[in-house]
């Protein structure tokens, strides 16, 4: 009989999703008629720009003719697309990318966990706690860990503590690591790193050998000028990180699929005698060799967000988000909550009242507001004590989930 | 430094279509004006078909509508879509499928790259020769192989020459294997497996533990009444084998990517403990984990092929491509050349006249005729000696094409 990659044995089933929708249906079939408002799961909900989807239908258009049809595409992506982020995304900003280190993939979940794949498990992970789980899933399911403690925490992980005391950016690790994932916007605390906080980042690595993962999937819902978009932006950058993008949040583009990584061709790993060897070569070599190339009707999607009309939809729809973001900070801070995060990201990242866990008060608001959120405590360790509350949503729903919050939290 | 995955370094870097590239290229330098006919790859060349098209231009009206507005969906497909599979696909042909035995994707290629990530490098791998390169390539990647021997052939694979002495449909090893890659109707021999031959891999495997990792992308181009489309139409098979099947050529959706894999529940692996495991629920953890669904616009061309009006218009084209190969395969037999497949698949396979080698009569068909194949050494060393001709094309080209070769070959 084959073998299984024993790996996955170490994980606990898919736990934080699931058992919220089993208590909200639980909830729902005791209550029926009551109207639930979901700001638990971190999904769009608002229609694709009308520039955007124009682009697509004509995308599908270039398909239905001869002419223009096209099928297999590049697996690292169109150029049309790549050159539109190098000049938008980079130069822009002043960072120094080339087309050659932009490689389009379906989505930025799938690239963070595919990078694993051209390193070894010899390498030591950090990840800031609480944390988007995928990373940690995907490390274990690579090897790169031990078996789970009693606290659910995984041997051969280091965890970094995100908490108020920090302002949710963690202390460099104590103890020598390899690959370190940064997410800035922070999933899910909302926090974002200021050039300063990305510098010391950078600076390690760079003392230390190590490389980081950095997910900028919610770079578009900065609103503060003087934080850094791109990883890039900060010196020395290009020798060290690697940085994921993703249309989902900037574009709609959830169900529609498309994202990018930019690993430039400074970035080295090594070997176990000791070469070094270009990361973007391997990571080439993965992504044509194990992927056909995004949907051309999402990369013709993705191009048009860089449209001056594409663009400004976008960014109509991402103020929608923002000021929903507001209303939620404005009403929880009245209500005499610590409420973090939602200035520069879509999430709210609630303090819970007293030693109250982030379970019972997910319970609490679900019964007493109707209002769905995500229990820290599924992010890790550090996330109890806190709920997230995302702003995607209608501002209708916004508006009638602020006032239960105020006429039953207050 | 970070530790890289030095599996990678074992391979030489993609060396087929790139070096095919090269020479075309430097052909069409040196040959300003003249018309090269490109018969090498397996890329789809007839627009979507109109049914299909328009459904999923209506994907599209519906991401931009609020009330019709998808975002995330299932990773594991939609049920729309997983529904009209297991009915038509396997039901229609007596295979008991079940909805939850059935993943969709972004492409054949991806998962059966991605599907080693749930095996061990314990297993040992077989594989037909010659062989879509894929397979052994992410053998390699995933540590599963030691180095390549003098001739390319990595050590740790068992090599199954397919030639015309057994019809393309090699024996069964005889040493222990446990991963069986197997790709019916098949790139590039295009030679098909009969009810008896995959009873004797499914007997087999089951004989020996091994888990048989059916590729049957080529499905759609079947006329040949009597042969099986889906494995699963051979007794045992759920107990022993996934089945891997795509819209890229049934559906001109080698542009659009969706594909989808079938695990049945039955199916198992073991740990080095020797407990048994399902292998779906590994492949549903991996999946939800490390991919965000096929697109909506993608899923919903998808469910169209299995309309009335789209399946019409999706076989009118496989009919045309399907014409192309007969006409490739009597011109090639009248000219007095051995010519294989072209029946059940897209594929003619061309024994080079004497012992010319697969690169020499790729040169010899490009500079006399224009006509660009596919050199049968670049799929592994029993392809030594063969080219593929691809019969994706206008009826115009393969015309053209056969008409120079018949001139310049006869």
């Amino acid at each position: 009989m084959a073998f299984v990659n024993e790996n996955f044995l170490k994980l606990r089933s898919g736990f934080l999703f699931p058992e919220i929708a089993r208590r909200v249906r639980e909830y729902e079939q005791e209550h029926r008629g009551v109207s639930v408002i979901r700001l638990g799961i971190g999904d769009v909900t608002e229609p694709l720009p009308p520039a955007i989807s124009a682009a697509m239908r004509a995308a599908v258009e270039d398909l239905t003719r001869r002419s223009s049809f096209r099928g297999y595409g590049p697996e690292q992506g169109y150029d049309f697309l790549r050159e539109k982020i190098v000049e938008h995304d980079f130069h822009s900003r002043g960072c120094d990318i080339a087309i050659d280190e932009v490689v389009v993939s379906d989505g930025t979940k799938c690239d963070m966990a595919n990078i694993l794949d051209i390193f070894a498990p010899e390498n030591r992970v950090a990840v800031t706690d609480p944390v988007y789980p995928v990373y940690v899933d995907t490390s274990v399911m690579a090897g790169y860990t031990g078996d789970p403690g009693e606290t659910g925490e995984f041997e051969g992980i280091v965890y970094l503590p995100a908490t108020p005391a920090n302002d949710f950016c963690p202390d460099l690790p104590d103890e020598p690591v390899e690959l370190i994932y940064l997410c800035y916007p922070n999933n899910p605390t909302g926090a974002v790193a200021t050039r300063d906080t990305l510098q010391k980042w950078v600076d390690y690595a760079k003392s230390n050998g190590a490389i980081i993962l950095y997910d900028a999937a919610y770079e578009c819902f900065i609103t503060d000028p003087g934080i850094p978009h791109s990883i890039y932006e900060v010196p020395g950058a290009r020798e060290v990180a690697i940085e994921f993008r993703s249309y989902s949040k900037l574009a709609g583009f959830t169900g529609v699929r498309c994202a990018y990584c930019v690993i430039p061709k400074d970035l080295t790993g090594k070997t176990r005698d000791g070469s070094e060897v270009p990361v973007r070569d391997l990571w080439l070599r993965r992504h044509t060799t194990k992927f056909n190339g995004a949907s051309y009707i999402a990369q013709r999607g993705a191009e048009a967000v860089y449209d001056p009309e594409g663009k400004r939809q976008a960014q109509t729809i991402i103020r929608h988000y923002m000021a929903n973001a507001r209303i939620i900070v404005d009403a929880l801070m009245s209500l005499g909550l610590n409420a973090y995060g939602g200035v520069n990201a879509p999430y709210v990242w609630v303090k819970t009242p007293g030693e109250e866990t982030s379970w019972d008060f997910f319970d609490r608001l679900l019964r007493e507001a109707q209002v769905v959120t995500t229990p820290g405590a599924g992010f890790g360790s550090a996330g109890e004590g806190f709920v997230r509350i995302s702003a995607f949503s209608s501002r209708e729903n916004v508006e009638e989930a602020v006032h239960r919050l105020t006429t039953h939290l207050s």
